[in-house]
């Protein structure tokens, strides 16, 4: 059994599409999502509200927010309707619409656990239902404290990949090289990358996936830039590769970077992927610092900087 | 000393059921929960409210928390009718029933820190009643929010293994495969995997335990399908061991899955079981994508799907 | 330099009392404490509030908060006081003391934000003071609510050591054993444990420091009952070592377990320690299991019990 | 290809400014933050509240709370102004400024949910805005109550670091030690420790970078003091360096702690650099524990003490 043979069945494993020879097929787009698309998952097990109001935009959350909000002292003004407004103090309004309005409001006073007290309940019915408002309001409101909070903390992290990568000299070999930046101040810990390839397999019908040996998987800290550098030496898959084998076996390389983000104490990933057509041949990526007195100063925007001197 | 020996008495370290002979012990439920009774547990060593809190499905929660609400009311309640009606404003039943009721909304008024104010304290027992209700009420909602929070944020992900394991061709040789399916949108991501087997020993009283060597033990994404695979080679201490053998021995295969939940940034874990009659011997799982355009369509039903053409 | 010394001026590493030759020095306590004192520690860098708010007693939190509650408001009340009392509408009282309840109790009423309204603020100065001290309940009702989840959600396993450690037989040898049970039914998950030992050194003034090699020091769950064995073999320290030994090099056994707490999600520590007199030798802990039907059941009230038989 | 090189190369992977030749530059300041300044970052890139929320001084932090809180209810009582004051029930001022303080306050009442009620809002408009001010209060008290509780959470432990770093004697050979102490009462956990030399290469214009192997990586517990040692022996990039060397090379000494604190349930880190004259040659750290009775006194403040008779 050969190795090449082995690394295909591997790759069956986790269904990242095998089986597709057509050109051009990305496993992994650059935002770092899939190109899956997961059918005929039945209703109940698709469901998971954690995770769309966690991670849907902040205009989309306090959409829903403030829908929900509307809508819930829609039905509670309608049940104080229905058990009529004599059972509310201080109602001012005669027509329909005013009385209407009135018990909508109280009802916004009753679940934010305002309570004016402008308008009160009157009763067994009236007080029931807004004891049991104030109660849902307290409830709803924990889960979209956690909520906000939840997302808040988590969206504090952008780690920011070079849009190419380049394949260039590197010590007396050549590397394939991307670079990424952390933008922001605050502090990325214990960063590791891992870098793998997938691409055509000269006689079978499947695609091989390689894992790529890194020159350095980790780093204690990452101040402002980092190279991540893959050696293609005679263990690399990509050894004696050309630019046209690249194009030719429709290679991708996927990249994913995992820190521990100090201010959330939480561990953040980010991934992206490189297709042939965004790899640069040659190339080096320029140097990004300047000593300015006692600090060095890191020039972010050019992340995606080549140095042109190196181009051969 | 054997390695037989070893590993029985290895077995017996944590309590998993190692004396027991008898055929069709199942020490793992399918569920992933354990067989086991612990008896005998002091009272205050057996409450965890923090674990029933959590792990209780959410009528029950829901339910507890109602019924808390419900009595604590009727608790405070009383207390003001011991005080007197005369120590609150604005009471204006007479019947003792429309006094008690009055003092009910008026404790569920307090302790949601509603506080129409329709009705309020007078004078200094009333007075210190409420201001210690409100501050109970304050404390109890923390928790309720904390627990809805955790509940809310801990059951976002289910990872579904496959209903049967397959031992099937693989490369030159058979292997156990068993799939699993993350059929949401949210991320998991270092997934990684351990399986191991307990049988019944050849000569001895005791069921004998072993690791099973996984071909891939770990994958950085997880983004449909993953098949997991122990491939038996002369190591394995399945090798040759037939689907009779299987059932004489009392087979138990324990799964047990690790991933990181991107929404939640939170370590999940899930586990099931197989025992022998969840085999099926020289199948093969069917392969579920399928390229439409730009993307890859997983069909996540067909979890369990066998290769019929493989079956020998 | 011999491997002795070595392990000599290690121990000194991390304070744990290398130079303390007088018999029966523990250095850790049956309930994971350190009998260690740090001195001289300046005021503000021994300050850690969060610490003592999290660990101290449910009974003195609980005290403190009433305590912070209590006085908070008195500080209140005296400020509406000196604002005067025409400040506030709805006041009756006209001694000072029943001003001063008034007082306080409005000062409840705003800080819990209930806010009857029987008594408001009127005017500048009283507007101002009820608005602070709003936004001053918001906040420290957060941080209660915080301290009450964080406390509530720790204290939620206590995995239990064996009173005794014993030394008894393991397959062709002799092995140092302890055990643990996890009394509730919260999922303990990759439980992982660590023995370390310390005792005087032969020539030296100095105690050595070794660490134990355990014959499985990971368990992927922890449904009941677990069994930590250390094997005396040839490369043991223990090794040649008697009962006597034990008494006259003053050794302590330290034994440290990390578990993944499933209800939580958090990592948790437990730690113990013995000393030469809680070694029973020539012992054997029960088997604690009893198949009823499908069930495994653990007595777990024997957690202690020692197999008589096996004693020699 | 020598190794030197290759090490200049991987120096220049994470920005620490590998370019830099001029004497006494510092990558890493003593309180562990870098001393490298990002430039030309898009606004939006840059932004990140969660970040400066967190790690902004308490004072900071309660000034932009209460910033808020004024502005906001500023914004709200002009609202309310518009809207015009006969749609506010119990207003008494006349004046200008004193309906807008009566609006002010009104704001404040509602933001917070306090809702006394001598002042209410009348009519749809006033309506409709106190019952978004009352659900924006609650969404913004979230907020503010989770960042309160994660900064008090966070800001749990400091590990302190001896000032200097000494070269001595260990065993047969030098070592280079320095010192750390945890001065406060929580626990830390499998405590570890990394350390890196980076240091003017031979014949380059590149800065060598150098991990360096520690006797001891990592401690299971830190109850006091822990003495981190990297041994020079003929494998480290300091064997046969002096101090001179130490001046004239521009080393800087980069140190790295990580724990796992038991309090927060979380992991910490903490870092600080030495350059050569932060290093004291041919000296030992003074040991710092003294026995009284059955506790082991450990001097905290001595963390500095050198142990004079050992300088040679």
């Amino acid at each position: 059994m050969s190795k090449e043979t082995e690394t295909e069945e591997k790759y069956n494993d986790f269904g990242l599409g095998d089986k597709e020879q057509a050109q051009g097929y990305r496993a992994v787009n650059k935002d770092g999502s899939f190109n899956i698309v997961k059918i005929n998952v039945p209703f109940f097990e698709r469901l998971n509200f954690f995770h769309n109001l966690v991670t849907m935009p902040w205009a989309n959350f306090f959409f829903y927010i403030i829908l929900g909000y509307f809508v819930i002292n829609l039905v509670f003004a309608s049940i104080y309707m229905v058990i009529g407004m004599e059972n509310l103090t201080g109602i001012r309004g005669t027509t329909f619409f005013d009385q209407f309005m009135e018990a909508y409001f109280f009802s916004a006073q009753t679940i934010t656990t305002l309570g004016y007290g402008q308008v009160a309940p009157l009763g067994l019915a009236a007080n029931i239902v807004a004891a049991i408002e104030s109660l849902l309001g307290l409830l709803s409101f924990a889960l979209a404290t956690g909520l906000l909070y939840g997302r808040f903390s988590k969206s504090s992290s952008k780690i920011k990949f070079s849009d190419l990568a380049v394949v260039g000299p590197y010590q007396n070999i050549n590397a394939l090289m991307l670079r990424v930046v952390n933008p922001q101040k605050n502090e990325l810990l214990e960063v590791s990358a891992d870098m793998s390839v997938s691409f055509k397999g000269k006689v079978s019908h499947l695609r091989e996936f390689h894992n790529l040996t890194l020159e350095r998987s980790m780093v204690f800290f990452f101040p402002s830039v980092w190279t991540i550098v893959h050696p293609i030496t005679e263990d690399s898959p990509l050894y004696d590769m050309s630019a046209t084998d690249f194009e030719r076996k429709d290679v991708e390389f996927i990249v994913m970077l995992r820190a521990f983000d100090e201010s959330s104490s939480q561990t953040l990933y980010s991934r992206t992927s490189y297709k042939a057509h965004e790899i640069l041949w040659g190339a080096k990526f320029t140097y990004l610092g300047e000593r300015k007195a006692d600090k060095l100063h890191i020039d972010v925007s050019g992340l995606n900087n080549i140095d042109k001197n190196e181009l051969n």
